[in-house]
């Protein structure tokens, strides 16, 4: 039929047949073939749509961190205070890199060799997840809950401060390194960022001190 | 000669050689009988003062290790704010890592392996990092330098935080990503750790706040 009625996006539908491949039987195991297999169609045709299997790895890589940042990007926009929201959003970024260091050993080895071999597609969505964080430290500023940052530099720190938790390698390394918890370093972060010590934690503190 | 006289100690000096084998011609190919060879010994006398290869490896780590942290603690002593010399401190910490990073391939090699094991000697040397730098963090609120936090706690913080310029790992996979710059994470963390903010970068910033 080719009566122009609208065709599941066949580029598409090779990306995602690509990453349940590469989640059952791993990443370099497959092929264009299984690709193509799968969707019954000639390897010929997939390459119409990408030149190589490279191609299609950073597909399948900007399709996954593509979900990673709608998800930080709901929480982000959530109501409530830009603290609350930072710190939901850090744990966040912890929880989604530490399901995927424990569930996805093959989808990891992808990562692996995307993060060795610099793909564009990670640089991007570092910068993708600077820009967020970045964003919520300005409405911070402007609520008046940080203070003393300039949110272009603080954005791409938080973001580094959180790589013991959220860097897939040094999670698995740094598993049974006890301290500090996920919890201190956010608190940690917040004090970077001017935040008023302790609030969130201990609200009993506030209510002593103003006494 | 029996005599009672001091001989070079012959566990340190097997330690020496192993550690050179480890830089000349990798750990994984230095075996106990090269050892025993360059200090003209049989392996049986090796084996006197170590009861594996893998003995021998943490005993080079930890020689490795002990190095690194005198460096740290000699920083961490001299005069000055605990501002500056934690600064100091830090950037040390980095170098140190870059270096090792950058020119020692094989041990790197074998630190890699020794991440992956969990070998005591990378927990403990975690563990005296820490205290090193909770010391400093205690000496900084003492002198009214930094404020609002508790060394116990900020002291595997500022340690974890540091981890994108101070993982061996890390560095080498993050090392075209351009925020933020060593510079920017320390005044981040200082800004953590309660220290006035700007003081040390722009001291012009302190006299025009201070009329």
């Amino acid at each position: 039929m080719t009566d122009g009625s609208p065709r599941p996006d066949t580029r598409e539908r090779i990306i995602a047949a690509a990453e349940e491949l590469f989640r059952d039987i791993g990443f370099q195991k497959t092929t264009v073939a299984d690709i193509a297999r799968t969707l019954s169609m000639s390897p010929a045709n997939v390459y119409r749509f990408f030149a190589s299997k490279q191609d299609i790895n950073e597909a399948v890589a900007r399709r996954m961190t593509g979900r990673k940042r709608a998800r930080l990007e709901a929480i982000a926009s959530e109501p409530g205070s830009a603290r609350a929201r930072m710190r939901r959003m850090l744990a966040e970024m912890h929880i989604m890199m530490a399901e995927f260091a424990d569930a996805d050993a093959k989808i990891q080895e992808m990562v692996a060799v995307a993060i060795a071999e610099s793909w564009r597609v990670i640089h991007d969505h570092i910068r993708d997840i600077d820009t967020i964080i970045t964003r919520l430290v300005r409405e911070g500023l402007e609520a008046g809950e940080f203070r003393g940052v300039d949110p272009e530099v603080a954005g791409p720190c938080v973001r580094a401060a959180m790589t013991r938790f959220c860097h897939p390698s040094v999670l698995v390394m740094c598993r049974d390194i006890p301290q500090p918890t996920l919890d201190e370093l956010i608190d940690f972060i917040l004090a970077a960022l001017g935040a008023e010590r302790q609030e969130a934690s201990h609200p009993a503190c506030e209510t002593v001190r103003a006494s």
